[in-house]
This record gives structure tokens, C-alpha cells and sequence, in this order.
């Protein structure tokens, strides 16, 4: 089980020390919006709604149809897009379609092909089933944008040790780099999949969360071939403790009649997704006009305090930082030498114990010799996290 | 996947079919006490209150503080038994938390020992996690009792072949046969874990649903040995669809140790379950007086109509039925030779065809030439439910 981790949550134990001692400690650790934006009311309504109208028995295991049919929809207006939606699967968060994704398809000696940096809970949910990554390293100087060289590179490596390759894991935009894919390296990853026979998964959750607006979804690249498309309430909607999130099993053929059977029988036997949650979840994705609001709203601080934040992390000496382009993270470099840490991990234990502020490491992500920050809190949390981050490195 | 199978829902197409035909289907199939009952109000309030304050972000892995504190404290007012807080998980329903304990325990050449018939899901969860199952079988002349020299022949029997038993796994009450185990059967039972080093693990999830209001938990009786509890929202609560479930590991050593371990970082790569549907659980937990209302309502409607229907079940020429003890399940014997079927599952669709009546197969839960028949509905529908059943009992 040591390959289970998940570096975000790791010392949690030594903050909750630091804040029972009367300490006040810089989260930048964990990317949950709802502490500093709230979950829209007209979702806590609706939510309060399903709750006095006794949505609470079981459901559909899919998913109840009026809330498939509101995921069909947004799809449909956004992308121009339509997906069946008896091929949409209600979830507990992402986390759990993932977690359908690896039942279904991994066992020893089967693996996906997947970008470093990844978001940490991707590789224990794939190990716990038996697979192995086979990572390809982004592209930090040009905003980390994939390497499609190094990508076939590593997938015939991983071939030659007899791995074989089931699916291509995309996340766009980025956690944790903050970096958004365009038109142009969708249609090579689509095509890279493609060639290789892959199943691709493209993880949109921070799909609207773009700060010059512009997002195009794997859905509008990968006309035909199979595709899973994973998104929730978290970020968008802002309502990450709601546990809601969908995929959208897209294409012909067996291989993706056999993965549909899959998700149903592995939805039956736990049921449903919350009952309360899908009824929120409807209104959540309807009302076009409250949620074009929020979302105008969100992105337009987070990009300031995302932009606050890279430019501070630059002028430290021994960081250097790309901007971000959507999300709310920044993954910057440190140069480990000037801070007298070996290790990002060292780095981070220190920087919560000597400055109290909580980043997670790189490594976690798996790229060391970087932090993650998440760009939420208020500008007056991120100087602070960016003061100690500054302190510590000159302890070299 | 042909594995992953869930008997209780895998004819909904077909009753789906009848209903939008303008049929109406006597539904004995589904044990959710919600359609029948109703979430008591107080709960629904609560949930509501959730709603209102915002509780929708991310919360502690293994659950929030509150929550777990309440489900200790009703361990102690209600048994007499004090878990650590710190060793409960809060889960997406019971389901989750079994799913945590095959994740952490099985692997290829593992196994479980266990009773039939079964609750059907347990299965899948063990399988995908390459355990298997080593059955002994309840007996049903004694009210479905367990029979301990069978336990230990096919306990010896799976070792023989090679099977690393890791866990005895409990349900009591019974879903699907309404058995209440007492304690001379528990005290047996937690010897056999202990002589065969096995984790006892008891589902209780049924635990206040008894009819003469006795009910001993395994935790009463348990005393120092490895133990997890199994219980949730879903039915004491009748709140199927909040997916709120939880496990309480106890007991001391290395392997306890490592288990709790285990859990801690499964619990941590999904980041939590649901907050809303926590806080409407402590209102749930602590508010008695709502509380033991509606047990004694719902107890007392649902013996009627399970002695309506185990009497009118047993009249039936063919047919012959213990008395359920508490849960809301029959699971009466049935000569298919009378009926003109082969098997159960032929039974139980035509019954569903022909007679409009929807029960699931015994085979589903490991014990054929049987049906489960839920005994939540009002008698109208019971009555209709075993009309259907005579009627097929006279088609041989």
C-alpha cells in the first residue's frame, strides 16, 4: 500500500499542530475553491431543494436521467457536442471514474500512457488495479507543453518491456501547472492515440477555469475514435465536497460496447452516485445565467492572484515560474542548492515547520525540484506563502 | 467483468419496459426503505441546514471530526463500546468500505470466508481485487442459522487448495434471509476468526431493524480481537441515497495497524466523501428521541407486513419460508419443478413477465431455487407479489 499516497493531504498532521499551538498557517496546499468563493447560492439552494423534497432513496446506478440529460446538454451547447446519455456515468467526484476506468481496463502487465507532471491520485488508482504509467515529461521551457517526440519515444520504450498500453491520460487544463492545450496539440495527442490504438481520457474538471477564455475540449479533436471525457461540480461549480463528477464513454466498437458494460456492472454494485448531490447537480448545469456569473467572477481574481503570484515567485533568486493559463495552480522551479534542502520534499516539510506555509512538492506530482502552489487564497496569503518560500531559500 | 453482477437490478429494463407500456409492477426486489417510508424529516432538515451554511467543500479524508465523534458515541450509548475516532472512516455507503477492505487485503490466492446466501455485491468487490470467496452455507431448517462444523470443513477445505484466508465476513441481521444471530452464535463465530487468525468483520447495517428489539453486536462480544464494523445512514436511517456508510477498525497489533494505514491513504487519493450528507449524519446520530420514533414506526409496519407475507408465502403449495427476525427480506425456498422453470433466474423473469412482479433470484445471493422477496411495500403490494408467485407456483 505504499504506493498509495497522496502528497497534498501528507502533513496534514503537522499543520493541524502548528494551528492547535495558536499558529496561522498560508494554505496554498490543497486546490478547493469552495473556502474562498463559496458554492454559488442558487446551487446551495437547489441542494437545500432536493434535500426538503426527500431526493435521499436510491437511484439509477448510471446516474437519474434528468441529470445525464443536463451533462448531454452542457456538452452539447459548449462543444457542439452530443453524447449519448446512456454513455454518461454519474460518479462520486472524478476520483471514482477513474477508479472505473483502471477496474475495467488494468491487471499486471497493462499500463497508460500519461504526462509528468500528473495529478497525484491518477497513479495509486492505477497501481491499485495492477497497471504502470509510462510518463512523458512536459515541456517546461515552452509553458509545459507535451513533447510528442519523448511521448512516442516512451510508449514504444514501454512497449519493449512488454507493457501494453491501454489508454492516453490527458488532464487540460493542467493540474498542476496551470498550462492549457490548444487546438493544435489536441489533434496530435488525438492522433498519437489513434495510431496507437489507445483509448483516450481527457480530465476537462477546469474546463471553464481558462483566464483568456479560450478552451477546446478533446470532444471537438477526436471525431470518432473512443474517447472518455471526465468532469464534475468541483471546480467549475465550485462545489468540491458534493463528490459529483460524470464521464462520457464516446464511440463505437467493441472495445468501447465492452468498457460501457463495465462501468454499469461496476456502478451496480455500489449502487449510486448521491442522490441529493444530482438533483443540485441539474440546477448546477441549467441556470446559464448564475453560473456564467460566477464563473466571470472566478476567473477574473484568480487570474490576479495567479499573476501576483508568478510574477513574486520570479523575482525570487533560484525560482523561475511559467505563467499560468487556466486552473488555479502554479508549479515553479526551485533551485534546491539555495535553500539547503536535498530534497523538494525536505523543502516542503521545512517550509511548513520554520514559515508556516503549506506548498506540496513536485515530486508528489511527479516532477521534483518544483513546488505546487494553488492560487486561490487572497493576495495577502499568497504574498505571505511567497515571503516564507523567499526566506527559505536563502538558507543555502 | 462477467463477475461484477448485481442480481437486484439486472432486470430493470424489463420492468422499465412494462411501466412505460402503462403496467404496473409489484417491486419486491429493491431493499430501500425510502419510497415506503420516507428519510425522516429531521434528517432532511439537517441536510438542508448542511446545504444553507455552504458545507460543500472538501473535507478531512477519513472523514470530518464531528461525524466520526457521533458514531463513536453511539457505539458507546448504544454497546457499550468505545472506538477511537481516529480508527472510523466515513464512506460512500457501506460499499466503499468493504471496497477499501478487498483493496487493502486481497490480492491473487487470497480469499475470505464467508456464509450463503450472501448479500450479492460482496463478490464483485472481493473478486476485483483477485480475492475469492469460501462459502458455507447457512442452515435453513434452522432459520438460516450458521452451522459451525461446515464452517471449519470448508475453512480447512479452501486452505488445502492453497487459499490465504484473510477475513470472516458477517451480516447480521441478515439481508437476504432476515436472520438475527444471537450471541451464543457470535461469541462461536468470533472464536473461529480467532482460532483461524482471521479480521472479524460484521456488517451491521441493519442493527436497530430487529422485530423483538434484541440485537447483540459483534463488538459486545469481540472483546480484544481484530474487528470492523459495518454500518451507515442508509437503512437504521433510511437514507439509501446520501451514500453514507462508515467502518470502524478495531482491535491493536501490527496487522490493525497496517490496515488503519491502508485505509488512511485509500481514503486520501478520493479526498472525502460527501460533507453535506456528514453533517446531516450527526444531526442523524444525536437526535434519539426523532431517531427511536421512527425505529419503533418502522419496525413495527414492517413486521406486519413481513408476517403478512411469510404467512401467505408459506401457503402456497411449493413454497416454504422462514420467519424473518428483523432486516425487511423473505427468502423463501421455491420447488421449481411446480413452476415449469429450470432455474430461479427463469423464475423470477417470467415472474416479472407474466405476473408483473419483480423478485430477485436466490442464486444472485449464492443460495438458487430461492427468491428474495423485500417486504418493505404495503401489504396491497405484497398481496399482489404473492398472488404472481402462486399463480407461477401452478405453471409446472
Amino acid at each position: 500500500m505504499e504506493y498509495v499516497q497522496y502528497a497534498i493531504r501528507e502533513l496534514f498532521p503537522v499543520a493541524e499542530r502548528i494551528e492547535t499551538a495558536g499558529g496561522k498557517v498560508a494554505r496554498v496546499n490543497v486546490g478547493d475553491p469552495v473556502p474562498y468563493f463559496g458554492t454559488p447560492k442558487y446551487i446551495l439552494d437547489a441542494l437545500a431543494k432536493a434535500a426538503k423534497e426527500g431526493r435521499t432513496g436510491y437511484g439509477r446506478s448510471p446516474g437519474e436521467k434528468p441529470f445525464l440529460e443536463a451533462v448531454a446538454r452542457r456538452y452539447k451547447r459548449r462543444y457542439n457536442f452530443s453524447p449519448d446519455p446512456d454513455s454518461i456515468f454519474a460518479t462520486y467526484g472524478v476520483s471514482e471514474a477513474i477508479q472505473f476506468l483502471n477496474a475495467s481496463l488494468m491487471e499486471k502487465g497493462r499500463g497508460c500512457l500519461m504526462f509528468s507532471p500528473y495529478y497525484p491520485a491518477y497513479i495509486p488508482q492505477l497501481k491499485i488495479y495492477g497497471g504502470e504509467p509510462c510518463l512523458s515529461t512536459c515541456d517546461e521551457e515552452r509553458g509545459w507543453a507535451p513533447d510528442f517526440d519523448e511521448l512516442g519515444r516512451q510508449a514504444r520504450r514501454a512497449r519493449a518491456k512488454g507493457l501494453d498500453l491501454k489508454y492516453l491520460h490527458v488532464i487540460n487544463p493542467c493540474n498542476p501547472t496551470g498550462a492549457v492545450w490548444g487546438r493544435k496539440e489536441l489533434a496530435e495527442l488525438a492522433k498519437v492515440a489513434n495510431n496507437e490504438g489507445l483509448l483516450l481520457v481527457s480530465d476537462e474538471i477546469y474546463d471553464e477555469m481558462v483566464f483568456d477564455g479560450k478552451f477546446t475540449s478533446m470532444c471537438q479533436v477526436a471525431k470518432g475514435q473512443p474517447l472518455m471525457l471526465l468532469n464534475g461540480l468541483s471546480k467549475n461549480w465550485c462545489a468540491t465536497g458534493l463528490r459529483l463528477g460524470w464521464a462520457v464513454l464516446h464511440g463505437k466498437g467493441e472495445a468501447m460496447d465492452s468498457l460501457r458494460d463495465a462501468f454499469t456492472r461496476l456502478a451496480s454494485v455500489r449502487l449510486c452516485a448521491s442522490m441529493p448531490a444530482q438533483y443540485a447537480g441539474i440546477e448546477a448545469l441549467d441556470n446559464l445565467k448564475e453560473h456564467a456569473k460566477f464563473v466571470r467572477h472566478f476567473n477574473s481574481e484568480v487570474k490576479k492572484r495567479s499573476d501576483y503570484c508568478w510574477k513574486r515567485l520570479n523575482e525570487i533568486p533560484g525560482i523561475s515560474c511559467q505563467r499560468a493559463r487556466g486552473a488555479f495552480y502554479l508549479f515553479p522551479k526551485i533551485d534546491l542548492g539555495r535553500s539547503g534542502c536535498r530534497t523538494d520534499k525536505e523543502f516542503v516539510k521545512r517550509l511548513l515547520e520554520e514559515q508556516k506555509v503549506w506548498a506540496v512538492q513536485g515530486s508528489g506530482f511527479g516532477c521534483g525540484g518544483h513546488l505546487r502552489i494553488v492560487t486561490l487564497p487572497p493576495i495577502e496569503t499568497l504574498e505571505a506563502a511567497c515571503s516564507g518560500i523567499e526566506r527559505m531559500m536563502g538558507k543555502g
